[in-house]
């Protein structure tokens, strides 16, 4: 497929054959520990479909999270820079969740270096260089994949195959939510970059009411934030609170809303009304089981993140591999199976899209007045 | 209390004891009989409570409802102007129920004539003339109450209830949704007043955010609305479809957000997010049924508006007799025993905060960009 | 229709014209009074419907009771015997509220004296003597009605009307549950007769079984029961839950379940399971109200039986009344226009059903063993 | 500990460290290749917990399941004899999901190696040959566990956790249910074993309801069971239906419920009634999401008990996998750290007294009566 792949996969090199997938990790943190864990499931819960993962060499510039790639989860090297994992003539696929900052950069460098890539959001924090890095991931023909997971929950999963299957017509109102967990305040809030709810947090939102609300684009975004949960750290431009209204270009609004402290637990939700009905995705409670007391009825709330979206986080991994594998068999028509009645995989024009509303959103805050999302999209039907 | 009831009670009229309220009713469209009927229930039902209401004279322009009000609802008279029902004086309390047009000068002249009130909303279509109009009640004495029926639902005031204990703790977020029943198309839309939907529909979110919200002043509107459901119209000014953000004193943020044509029926909820925690109101489903067949499991939804607020429209019709009551009784103390853990009947000051909020949306729109709502309130803890 | 009506509805007395019923109620204890005030909202509530009921005449055995039926219920006149009640010219229909032992004979009086009657649960407690006094209802050729409210609550209804309609298929499995709130003691244990279990609580859930699996014959029940919330009483015979399985003739198995003292409120529930799905019937919240804290998700549950069933005991009455006015009119085709899909008012044969397999499980759990309810019913499949 | 292992774990086979155990699996049907893929993922999933598993031997009389436990599962080897697995130098625990009849004497035969024993249920036809089995369990000091995985889904787990916790109070009425999804008819039921009901299905139920009812032994029990679903095969003694009613040494009453075609799914549920109040278990729906349309609102129903379970099924292994761990380390006070609160591990004690109860329920179908499950347990309170 390609001159790299070529040579790794070359007669010289017997252990890349089709089954196996170099894999290399960029930042490893709680998220990059948690996608390694995953790929390691992959070859012995995915093995009747055809490829193993093989962790290759993980990057981070912490000694003792290299070391810990090596000596727990079994890379077969680490690196302190990015850039060696990229060009490890044993990776193909490079998962990249170091710092937002730097994400940008290495998808390029990655795309560069014909290997394919799996990016946490965001890709990137201005879309003339996301633009400039997705060409490079474009030209060079490799997978590109953004890490918006809600979509490979089982809820939304199931919302969007009613979407696809048109049980809720013409869309006209949706509603998208994220609260995280917290206690009332938040810890190391001031080392909190200032955008982070919009950037980090309604990014997840945005995707979500993209894909609920596809083949309409983001026309403007109208922003309010502000730092309900820590108001000391306001004058520092935290900002912990935010509601997000957004026009498409169908005539649909839709309403985004995050919050970094919820008591009860993670609050995660999706909702659409159109012209036949309505789906709601998100989940109320930990578990099935109820308690009835003389207090009334009470049950569990979802608390951890890696616990409520567990199947999402592996499932985004697999539909990732899929793709990658049917690159190489060249058989793109069979790219993602699971996804056959209705679109799953977030790409590169996902990414952007996103990424373009986050970035209005901070210019609406700033200016107190609704702007334009980036695009050459119009609301269709607007005459008011 | 006032010369009309001192003369309506006194001894010549010993038909006016205490325990008589006689009432007056203008316009007898479906809520104007509904309310009758109501009231029909509150002397057998609520005896113990000590009054009996008299369904004394009816006003409305078709003669055929004026007919309907003595033959099937047992009125004493029926007028076909809306001022011989206030100047009557064997009324002691008049129930607007007329076009909203004729809501504020009915107001006005029932208080003129020292008659309590009970006002459909919006009790005005302007801030001076509603102003001018709560003055009279003010000076009086009467008691005002408007119908914003929402708050009386079992599972609001269970919310509510939940709020004045400080289970949520300061609000955050709030959201308050009102989807009409229908067909996908609107039934004489072309007929409805272009401003509908803030003016009749979204005023109820409006109330329902204050009063999940007390103590805190809307400060700013920012509303989208369309025609969604019918785009044939949009010329035509009508919009079926809106979505209203909202700034608190206090800092917290709101989201209302209307339609006129659910198809799964009645869709009424309201939620708020705070410090400590959240409540949620609305029924989504239309009893406690559940089935369950080879296509999963499903329930009946709420159809009828009538149905859904059975209990709110006789429970705010209680309240504002024991109101009467009390005022009656010139013992104010026990003025609404039900209410007694948080503010329950909504006033003069409701009605003019929510139609306050109407009429900056309407701005909103028309502007396209955020309005101050008319008041001195700022968002106290802002400084983006 | 019957010479005493035609006496009564005679030119001599135009006070009884067709919209006119006269109530008689046996008993005024708190259900007496309930069925009472439900009657007096019938009128109004109804009044379309064509009829108005007049309270002619209370019997009870306490003076004050009598005294409060006229005072503030506006009974005409009050007796200290059911027979002046059954007796009274005026009166059309009986209620039966009277203590359970009394049930039978006022049944037969009032039959006998061709009114119309509404009696309490259970109708009888032996069954030769419910028969005679059911043969001359019979002959009588008035409505009889037994309380079995359960039926009429929304939730029961929609199951019901479910299947009628076959969603659920076959029967095979049912389950009707009765626990009453508590608080871990049950007030006046001690006078509370043995049986009551089965004769005032179970005979509910036997009921609802029966109706949900109509045109089957309870063949078989099994019934265990115990004193396990006030065990120091279970030497006195009093048995405060129960367990009941319940064959029927078509093969499906039932199971009925009782408990005096649920701490967390009232829980009535209903469930059949068939051959082509299940439905469900039973509330498990108070209203839709929930609230969500570091504790988790929570919602208050239901606590009074007149909360919980108060539409189902207005709707039995409205029932009762169009049943009436059908035998007035001779039209019986008319008669029961909610219940046009599904069977829905509970009479003869349902009363004496469920009576007749309470005291099968009186017998089962002398004996200990299954024991046969005193039909000709057999399992028509049985073949083990 | 023993001289197998000692010997298996000697300085001569380095690859037996503490680490390492090395798997034998008798019978590779969809169950036993279920746990193998389960266990593949332990060694990767809980490696910090201070093992790895090794898949040594799978026993299977069919070629070609052999060849796929080599091929496909990697698998050391394979062999058509059970007895071979066992006896393996290589393997430290087997598991044993061979048919029913022949687990009874795997058992014995692995314990008598002296190796660790996970059975799946149920793990013995009858009393005295399991008996005699555990003896041999017991002596030789291994760990042996029964499959009874429905103690490991999550939300029975909750509810367990709120009974020991005593929410619940002393137990009064219990329920638990086994609906098998189906289509209305049960394929192959020909060649089901008539007893199928009680010894593969109830049996679940009956140990949920020991594990719920924790400290209280089975006394008696009643039992129907019908051909309900498959008519045509009454006469050959095919049972699809069933309903038990046990009474336990507390006064408890429970009941049992089968069936094995619900055509909406799989619906398991748990149901622990007592003083204090109730606790619930059971999934209704397969994910959070809800469709509205103008049918209503439904969502999807479990299909799959592989889905359902997933997690109990891994969670069991994890559970065995550490109580091996800690019989090696000699530490058994550590077992279990994730059934601290509470008991979890279904034992050699909780697998006879659930067999206990399955014969106790077929003698009971064979008589028509009730029958006294084969222990010295008394309903000691009962005086009836």
């Amino acid at each position: 497929m390609s001159t790299a792949t070529q040579t790794v996969g070359g007669p010289a090199a017997p252990r890349h054959d089709r089954r196996r997938i170099g894999v290399g990790v960029i930042g490893f943190g709680w998220l990059g520990q948690a996608h390694s864990r995953s790929l390691m499931r992959i070859p012995t819960l995915f093995a009747d479909r055809g490829f193993d993962a093989e962790l290759v060499v993980c990057g981070d510039t912490a000694p003792e999270r290299r070391e810990q790639a090596i000596g727990s989860f079994g890379f077969a090297r680490a690196a302190a820079d990015g850039r060696a994992v990229v060009e490890d003539p044993a990776v193909d696929v490079v998962f990249i969740a170091a710092p937002n900052m730097l994400h940008v950069e290495l998808v390029e460098a990655a795309a560069a270096a014909v290997k394919h890539v799996f990016c946490e959001k965001p890709a990137g924090l201005g879309l003339a260089e996301l633009d400039a890095a997705l060409a490079v991931v474009e030209s060079a023909g490799v997978h590109f994949q953004v890490g918006f997971n809600r979509r490979y929950a089982a809820d939304f999963q199931a919302a969007k195959k009613d979407l696809a299957a048109g049980t809720v017509g013409t869309p006209q109102l949706l509603r998208s939510l994220t609260r995280d967990p917290g206690t009332g305040s938040i810890p190391h809030a001031a080392r909190v970059p200032a955008w982070t709810v919009f950037l980090e947090t309604l990014i997840h939102d945005f995707d979500t009411l993209n894909w609920f609300n596809e083949g309409a684009e983001p026309v403007e975004v109208y922003a309010i934030a502000d730092a309900l949960v820590e108001p000391g750290l306001r004058d520092q431009g935290f900002l912990d609170t935010a509601v997000v209204t957004i026009r498409y270009s169908n005539g649909a609004i839709a309403v985004a809303e995050a919050n970094f402290s919820a008591l009860y637990g993670y609050d995660i939700r999706g909702e659409v009304f159109g012209s036949k009905g309505m789906v709601q995705a998100g989940r109320a409670t930990e578990t099935a089981a109820r308690r009835y007391t003389a207090e009334g009825v009470s049950a569990d709330t979802p608390r951890l993140n890696v616990e409520l979206f567990r199947q999402a986080y592996t499932d985004e991994l697999v539909d990732f591999a899929e793709a990658v594998r049917a690159r190489r068999d060249a058989r793109s028509d069979d790219a993602a199976p699971a996804s056959a009645a209705y679109s799953l995989t977030p790409g590169a024009a996902d990414a952007r899209r996103a990424l373009g509303m986050a970035l209005a959103c901070i210019e609406s805050v700033k200016r107190g007045t609704p702007v334009a999302v980036n695009t050459e999209a119009v609301i269709e039907t607007a005459v008011l």
